[in-house]
This record gives structure tokens, sequence and C-alpha cells, in this order.
């Protein structure tokens, strides 16, 4: 690595940002944290206040989304909260690493967009991120299913990053695995990586399965279709927002329906980290060649 | 399959035995429940006292172990306590299915060895029984553990039935995967398999894994390996009884470990009965034949 | 599957056409066979002229590339030059699949364009024979080369499908794998995937290798390189058209370079032809739905 | 490593021992040729006469089998022949490693059984060996069956170490897989890797496959079962001496049968001369320690 950058503050965040703090100060810069009241201390790296540690650093990472609907920066530990107007000033001549990048902007008239990086606009951030949130899926199935993966019934609905990676990692048990799609490419790729293709559209001709999958961002488990193919099954849902379920319709046919958010923070915070790292790394790179 | 038991008594046990009790009712055969007060009913099966289940089966399927130290069946679902002499007189005209025969003759004078199978002493049921462990200890790791398997600096100690299952489930996460054995053939197919190859007195000379599970039978995880190779370490240590680490050094050093026991019964008790199922079916079927 | 199409001529092509014959007729369509004088005869399947073929089918199916640079479509089974001019008249009225439809249109002016389709354009077609190529680079691989897989030192270059596909079948060698790319997220990727990731500006900085397989569509493997990672190495360059090698400097160095063109025809035609007729197939359930 | 052996002398063999001299001269220490004629020179390594070699030499290493049924050891690379009987005098003194010792003590008498070591015997040898056999036949496979191996219904019979290995690898280009075995705990190890498991009784109540691999000992694809499952297969039969296929019903039936012997030597020799010199690095270890 070679870039220009010697001083990071961390602003904000969970435990995802005390491992990226950990880890860059382990790579031998200097890490300051802010909004962090709660940390007293941690090896190698300063625990300051939010605008000290922006005015001594030469670029500033917020955490994913970097500021809330109210416009204050998330902040696990910390009893305080942290407006992003009142840290304008102090971040309006620093470089800066977000992510949803919109959300800042719309807080703030000080900053210069060209001055901040929104990780989470990358390809190489978005994927890392997708596998993490896959092992995570995998995680939670082995914990709550009461078999084995190894020959489970499985269907994983949707084939995008987290659906690719779920299959990868789910072929490893030998599970009975179907996966559904749309594309006519995603289907032939499914068939190829060993599973059974259906298409989206043909869900609700299968039969029972024992866990499932869903990451596609719509309303796909009404209750006909739960009816038919859920009702024995480990529901868990990785669509953001508003999900992928109709949680009333599942609790009254007693389905186990689990709303997985935020996995990459809640189950592998440590990887989560290095990857906010690694990409505010590439970023600085990048420019630097 | 084809034999002649129809009517199956399932005395004492815990959630596997449910299990296995569904499934061979689901396959045809009628089965009987003793030793399950707190089971109220169960579709398809009957819950009658444990004299009762006896008389009207053709066999028998009792736990693993059979019979506790003092002389009682395991049975998780009642609040009774069940002496295996007081069904002695019923049981020894039975076919009988066990874990671990010996404890069971030790209590009893009237049974007749011929008509006992310990399951536990088949190959087949202590393979299936050992993958199912190494899910178990993966789940473990993946809820414990701050990162993702995936780059994980991962040691796995012995390549017997379970170190071989680990080291196949583990590859399909791509760790950084270190396995250790004594035996030349193990080494060789521990390097086939794609992971580091080291010789168990070798381990003092590693460096330190952010995982490491223990499935070697004997003290291994002494303070001084600890120091060098676990200080970061989720320690998951397989070894039934007495276990191979030293739960004091490890406390003292600050070292997260958990002694991992009788995980099929615990992880995935769906497929822990089915496993004593099919291997009461394969027993019949082989005679029949 | 459902359509309307009942009869297919297949004009022209190699061993993928009488595959694919032979797979449409098995589904219970009827098949002619146009341009294939030396086969006599096929179970199932009529051989008539070409221009009899065609005006007996509903669909005309056509060779990848449908034509060559002088006009005639490719037919291996045929002594005969077939002339896409003198077919023209007879193929205005059919529906028409073929593989590189503008050489198609180039030679003719009745065509209508609307009712081509060319499968060659189609991402389950190229995903699907880029499959078929990463087993058959595999395949000349493990013939060729004097040790195994597994173990040995292997590059790809490029990270594309055929890559892609190259680096998840190796995986299952376990070799020592090292695969180069420029963008960031497939660098994520390659990690992910378990394997060594290095940017493709950085390539003369490694090691010999023992097998490489090149897969990027620029004159990569100049003298230099090859004199600093490939003299040892088997070298199969995958890449259409010049290929990604300097073969002049390959032969001065002694280095074992071969351009493997057209893998899927060559290695396995079979699965070649199945999907040719499993993308005409998608194409008419699309139309049909 | 660390042992006493300074200077290896490798008498007779073939491209396997070509391999493994330059391999053990690459680690440093001094290796003769004997027996190998055509070898004019090579670098690093010496080329003597047989007598020579063994005199100058530390340890002798024989190939495998070492002396045929006349008493010459085998010798790709030299016109003449070498008797055992002449060499005897000069071997008494030395220490010897060879493939199937008890041939060699049956032609001498001046040899101390005791200075003989057979890496035949020994499981890490063999292990190795099935491993390199398993490649070599799935390699073969790829050459030969005009279709990919993904999605190919392909059949392996028996779940010895060879089927073990061609299990593993094979469920990397996600085949539909079927294995054949005896034993109740092989049965079970078949499903959990992931394939359809079948008693090698049962082998008649199946359908016809594209791909055969058989690997035990003994004439199982006689008339009958042929005509049933393999009229349309690439049968490769991996067993030893006679094999396992009545290769006259098979040339009646038109069917495909290929008797592979001897792969590792054939399709990797370089992989199977490191396998000889690991195996006795690990011997001389043994008695190092």
């Amino acid at each position: 690595m070679s870039f220009d950058c010697k001083t990071f503050a961390i602003i904000g965040g969970d435990k995802r940002q005390l491992y990226c703090a950990r880890q860059i100060a382990d790579d031998g810069y200097e890490v300051i944290l802010g909004g962090f009241d709660k940390v007293l201390s941690m090896r190698g790296v300063s625990v300051l206040s939010e605008i000290e540690a922006i005015e001594k650093s030469d670029a500033v990472i917020l955490p994913l989304p970097c500021v809330d609907k109210d416009g204050y920066i998330p902040s696990a530990f910390s009893d305080k909260k942290i407006s992003i107007k009142e840290l304008e000033p102090y971040l309006c001549t620093k470089r800066i690493f977000c992510g949803m990048k919109d959300k800042l902007l719309s807080f703030t008239k000080l900053l210069n967009p060209l001055m901040i990086n929104d990780y989470y606009e990358r390809e190489d951030f978005v994927l890392a991120n997708a596998y993490v949130t896959a092992e995570g899926a995998i995680s939670i199935a082995m914990e709550k299913f009461e078999g084995t993966l190894n020959g489970a019934k499985i269907l994983v609905c949707g084939f995008g990053r987290i659906g690719k990676a779920l299959v990868t990692l789910l072929k490893g048990f030998n599970p009975d695995l179907t996966v559904s799609a749309r594309k006519p490419q995603d289907l032939t790729a499914i068939r190829i990586a060993g599973a059974k293709a259906v298409h989206t559209r043909e869900l609700l001709t299968l039969d029972k399965f024992d866990i499932i999958f869903s990451t596609v961002p719509s309303m796909i488990f009404e209750c006909d279709l739960m009816a038919k193919i859920a009702t024995d099954a480990l529901l868990i849902d990785l669509a953001s927002a508003k999900g992928s379920v109709d949680y009333e319709a599942a609790k009254r046919l007693g389905i186990d329906a689990i709303h997985a958010l935020s996995l990459p923070g809640k189950s592998a915070p440590k990887t989560a980290g290095k990857i906010i790292k690694d990409t505010v790394y590439t970023i600085l790179e990048e420019e630097h060649r």
C-alpha cells in the first residue's frame, strides 16, 4: 500500500469500527476514535472527543449509514448524541469516507462532495459484505435448524450477490438444494453449480422445504406461497428494509420466520471492519497511482 | 427395507428419540413412547407407560447411553426416574437396540446379550454421528467467532472421523487451514485435501490461530501450548470425557475455551434421531437377508 | 416447455449440431439435417438436402459462426460448399436461430432481421459455453502436465466468465492457485474464493508457475513476462482470435504454449449441442409466454 | 528433514525415477542414476553404470515393481537388461528402498531383509498413489467423453482409496453421481458426501450411465450388468491385474471400455516420483528420530 494519509479519525459506529480502528493501527497508521465514550482505552489507538479526533486527522471514517434519519451519527459506544450539524465545520476541510453519502449531504451545506467517498457505492465493498451476510445467514440456519444442513431440503430465493454466496457455501454441506431466479443466465448458472433451478414464478409448484433463505428485495412470501412450501420451514429473510415475508401471515401459519438485518455487523464485525478498512485503502491507492 | 419388526417401543431419551419416533412412524411402523410423561400426545405415535410400551412392542430402542451410572434410563421428558431393574422382566423377551450395551448388561441379569444390538458399536452409526458433531462444532465457531470463517486462521487437531469431517466442511469456507496429526498417511491426506499438515509434536512451533478445534482424546492443550498458539483463539474442545484442554490454565490465560459435549443431540437432534433409526433398520435388514 | 415450433431444420455445423439434432428429436420434435451428406442415417432424424430441409421446417438452426468469411455455412460433415446466397430465398420466410447474426445479414438481403435470433448474443448461451471451455481447458492441462493438478502452482489470468469457471473447478483439486485481475471487486472475489489475488500489472513480480491459463483477450504474455513466470510452465491460451501469447517468443524460450480455440466443439460437443438446443428452447418459450 | 543418508542411487525405472532423481538433487543430496543409458546427462545428477552407482551410494532406490517376473529390474531408459542377480553382490551391503520387496527377495539370497524398505507397503505411499490414479482416471474421462462432467450421469463402483478420491474430485464438477459399495458405513459416507449410495448387489437395478469408473478388484462388469447400465457409457476400469470388466462381452456390446493400468506413472510421473521421494524421506526420518 502506498498513499499519503497518515492519521485516521473514526467517528461513531459499532464494533465494526472498533475492529477497523484496531486493524488500521496494526498497519502502522495513527488512529483516533471519536464518539466512543464508553471505550476507555484501546492499545495503540487514541480515544478523544469527536471534534479533537477530526481536527487531528488527515481523513475521517464514518459508519454505514453515516447519519440516521434525524441527522445524528450512529454511535453504539456513546451515550451522547453526535449531531452531524455540530461536526460540519470541522469536517468540511477533511477527506471523508462514509456509507450512504447522500444522507450526509442532505444534512450539511459546507461539505465538498468531491472530498467524500461513499464506500457503500463500491462493488468491492458490497460484494465482500454480501459474502459476510451469507456466512451470517448460514450461522443462523445452523443454530436454529434441528437437523444438519447435510441432506436438508433447502431453498435459496434469488441469485444476486448474496444468493450466489449462499449457494457456494451451502454446496459444501451437500444439502438437497433448490435455487430460484428469473433470468435465463441465472437459471443456467444455478444448474452448473449443481443445484436445482426453478423460475421464481414457479415457486408455488414446489413442495415443503426445511430451510428457506430469501434474498429477493420484494414481497415474495405471501400467505399462499408460505402455506405451500414453508409450513415446516425455518424461513430466513435477508431482504433489507421491509423484507420479503408477510410476517403477520407467517405468525398465523406458525412459521419460524426471521428477519435477519445487518448481518455483517452482528455476526462478523471483525471482518466487516476489515472490509471498511480494505475499501478505504483501495480508494486511497487508486488516487495515489 | 424389509424386515419383520412391526412395532417399536422407544423408552427414554431426549429430543433425538422424539424425532426418531416421528420418522419411524412416518415410515408406516407402529411406535410407542415410554418414559415421555411430559409429551402429552404426538401425531401417529402412542404415549404409554414404559411397561405397557415394552409389552406391546416387537423391539425396544433405548438411548445413548442406555443407562446412567446409577442404573436409570436417561429421560429428558419425564420427571420420574426410570429404573432398568424394574423394566428388566419385561425387556428380557424383547429385541433391544441401545447405545453402550455393556452398561445395560452390568445392571441386569435376565437379558440375553444375543438379543441386544449396540448401535454405538457400529461404524455406520459412529461415522454419521461424527459428521453431525463436525457440523455442530462449526455452528458454534460461526456463532462465537467475530469474523468470518473465510480467511480465518484455523487449526484442526486430530484427523480421525471428526477431524476429517471438519476439514471437508471447513474447506468450503476457504479459511487458512492447518491440521495436525501423527500418522504419515494422515499428513499426506491432509496435504491432498489442501490444508497445511503439521505433526502433533510440532504444534508448539506454530503461531497464533483465530479458531482451534481439538478432536484429540487426550490432554493436548496444556498451558504452554495455549500460551503459544491460542491466546487470541476461540478453542472448541470436541474430545469426550475430560476433554483435551487444561481449563484452569485456559481461564488464567483468558482464553475462550468451550467443551462441546454431545453435540449431535444438542445441535441436530433431528438428524441424530434419524441416524438411530437408520442404524436400527440396517441391523434388521442385515439379519433378514 | 411449450411453444409452437414443431419441425427444426439443422443446416451445417459439426458434431455439436449432430448432438443437438439427436437431443431435439429425443424431446419429440421432428428434426431434419441439411448439409450433412456424410451422415447416411441417424435414428429418428431425417437427412435431406439443405433446401428440402429448410422447406419442410418451422425453424432453421445455423451453426456458430453461421457463415464463414466467404459466405459459406461451415459444414464439417459435407464435401459440398453450402452457399448462404443460394439458400437465401428459402430461408427468408423461416424463423432462424444462428450464432453471429451480423455475418449472416452481411451476405443476404432478403432475410428479415426480426425473424433471426442470435443465440451467441445471449448471456445464458455465453455463460454455459464459458463453463464448457473451462472444463476443456482443464482436460488439456491434465493431459499435458506431468504432475497432478493437486499441489501444482497454477495461474489463471483474467476473472471473466471463463476465469471464474476455471477458478471454481480448479479449487476442487486443491492446487496452489493465483488469479490475476484488474477490478477491485474481482480481486476481492478471488480472495473470498480462496485463491491468491494479484493485480494484472503485478504479474511480472511473480515467480514461476507449473500451469498458466490465460483468458485475457489481449497480448499479455510477451517475452519478458514469459521469461519471468512461464519458462517451466504449460501455457494454455484461451483468448480467441489472435490469442494472448507471443507465440514466436514462446518458441524461442522453449515454452509449451497451446492456443486452445473453440474448445466447446472439440472437447464436449454433446454438451455444446445441448446448450444450443436449450437456448433455442428458451427463446421460443420467452416468446410464447 | 534430518537423516544420515547423503547419496542416493536410483537404479532402473521410468519417468517417475527421473523426476524423483531431479527432486532429490534439488533438495541438496547427491543422486546417481544407474540403468538409464539413454539419458545422456541431467543437471546436478550423475549417470553411471548400475554397479558404479550402487557402490558410490548410501542408499539405493528401486522401482515399483522392483523386479519383473524374470528377475530383471524394469528400465524404460535402457536397452540393456538389468539382472538383479548380477547386482546382488553390490546391493547386499546397501540400504534399499523398493516396491514389492517379496519379488526382490525371491530372486536373491544375499540381501538382508532388514535393510530393505518396501514403500509400496506403506499406507502413505498407497494413499497418495490412489489420489494420483483418481486424477488420471478423471483426465481420461474428460478426454474421451464427448460431454462435460458437469451434469453427466456418473457411477463410481467401490469406495476404497481410489473410489473416495474419485468421489471428492468428481463432486467439484457437479455431476449426477452414484456410488456403489457394500459396507453400511461406506453407504453412509457416500450419502454424506452428497452422492447417491447404492449397494453393489443392486447395481443391476440402475439405469444407463454416461461414465462408469470401476475400482473393484473383481469381475463386476459381466455381460448382463453392462447390457443394463453401460451400453452408452465410457467404462474406465481401474482394477489392477485382470480388471473388473469382461472385455470380450464389452466388445460384443460395442462398449468403450478402457483398462487403465499404472496411471500414476503414465498420467503424472512428476507427482508419482515425488511420492517415492517423500516416502523414502519419511522412512529415513522415522528411523532417525
